[in-house]
């Protein structure tokens, strides 16, 4: 069982609609919810507003992926025994300084406990009504752009919402490198039924492997193909072959990078 | 026929809402996010398909609460490991089953994996402009209504959406009790600035203790108070007061009902 397969059995089912891009597209409104677990997607050991932090801006890249403007957010935050006061505020106060920073207002969620804490960020925006971009575009010829450096895993992560909204009408398909290049431009490329060439240096953040580069999930940057530069770093182009498939300077690469049901769990 | 008399006319009509101001008011959306979280909410041993079931109708009943109508939901999921592939679509065909009679499209969420089920739903629905129900406009001399019978705990509770929809302009402040009859009216009169008074026989479910009645959560049937009666049993008076003070029968009641951060947490 991989995430793949629960989507494309999911997908086959009645009552399901556009499932399985960053965001639900609704009219012109964008919703997205992502989770943040204990031990899945951080430590205890990290400080609470560095959490709260994180945890908003996986929904605001979320947001950027499809060009989306955000607008408000509703946390479900299921406590743990060991969370106290202190941890909750810093929590909260983390998630909405940077809600402030792009004028997102938190409007309501859930709170629960648990063993783990476990929080699950919704971000409602908007794009303008048929503006909004997905991954299922990818044209052969395409160039494949990232939007700055990769492999840097950034404790705070900058959700890319200018930039997003700056690929408007130019991208042919977007989508954040939140589980990895080597796997998101796989998924990318299923979704738009092409191939992909990667035959340009790569931008490696500073202190990371190329390994990382290609692998390491949480980057946030945004990952697009166009006909034309529309800002960022062009790494390849996309061509015609096996849907999915990716080479790395000639080779096949693997996709490494992050899948929740694959063996790599908790890496 | 003047301009007047065709909007007269025009505004007594079916799917027609709002005509004859300067602008049109749109309607106002509604969003709510619930967790349903293994060992808290449900227990490993519930069929998929009724935790399923379950996970929805809270988001549900909480549209229902606002006399909304709910038009889409997302699904954010971290399976366990203990989860095979027949729970994972057991528990969609329970969600999808309730989300069809309601028409309520799945269009998107997040699956990730944890140590314990967790879900979080977020339902998204709307209601004419102004009309939404809150829990905060309830009058002195206001009854105190409920949409039915009360401590029944139902495995496949109902979600009162046409209920709901009544109520709108009628109700003066309505809620779901999720949380059990003593503590819910606590909030509604927290909110309201009032007091309460219960001395009207309560609508017992079958086989449900009068204790039952008044503490026992997820009932998911709807509180409110009105000046007339619109549906339901009359239990009692909306009264000046402390707010926030119930009183059943002649003596204080103490809101003994579900708060996840209280001393009867796990109960």
């Amino acid at each position: 069982m991989t995430e793949q397969s629960i989507l494309n059995w999911l997908r086959k089912q009645k009552n399901v609609e556009g499932i399985g891009d960053d965001c639900a597209v609704l009219n012109e409104w964008l919703v997205t919810t992502d989770m943040f677990i204990e031990d899945i997607h951080f430590l205890r050991s990290l400080p609470p507003e560095t959490c709260g932090y994180r945890a908003l801006a996986r929904g605001l890249s979320d947001i950027a992926a499809m060009g989306g403007d955000p607008r408000w957010c509703l946390l479900s935050l299921a406590l743990a025994d060991w969370c106290g006061e202190r941890w909750v505020r810093g929590f909260y106060r983390g998630l909405l300084k940077l809600a402030e920073k792009f004028a997102v207002k938190l409007v309501g969620g859930d709170l629960s406990h648990s063993n783990r804490v476990t929080a699950d960020i919704v971000v409602i925006g908007f794009a303008p009504k048929g503006k909004a971009l997905r991954r299922d575009g990818a044209r052969v010829g395409d160039g494949i752009y990232v939007s700055g450096a990769l492999g840097g895993r950034p404790v705070l992560p900058e959700p890319r919402i200018a930039f997003g909204k700056k690929l408007r009408g130019r991208a042919s398909a977007c989508m954040d490198l939140s589980d990895g290049l080597s796997l998101d431009l796989k998924r990318l490329c299923e979704a738009s039924g092409v191939a992909a060439v990667i035959d340009l240096p790569l931008p490696v953040a500073p202190g990371a492997t190329i390994e990382q580069a290609l692998h390491a999930g949480e980057d946030y940057e945004l990952l697009y193909t166009a006909p034309r530069k529309a800002g960022g770093t062009r790494i390849g182009t996309i061509v015609r072959g096996k849907p999915g498939r990716v080479e790395f300077f000639g080779r096949k690469l693997a996709a490494k990078g992050y899948d929740h049901f694959r063996s790599n769990r908790g890496d």
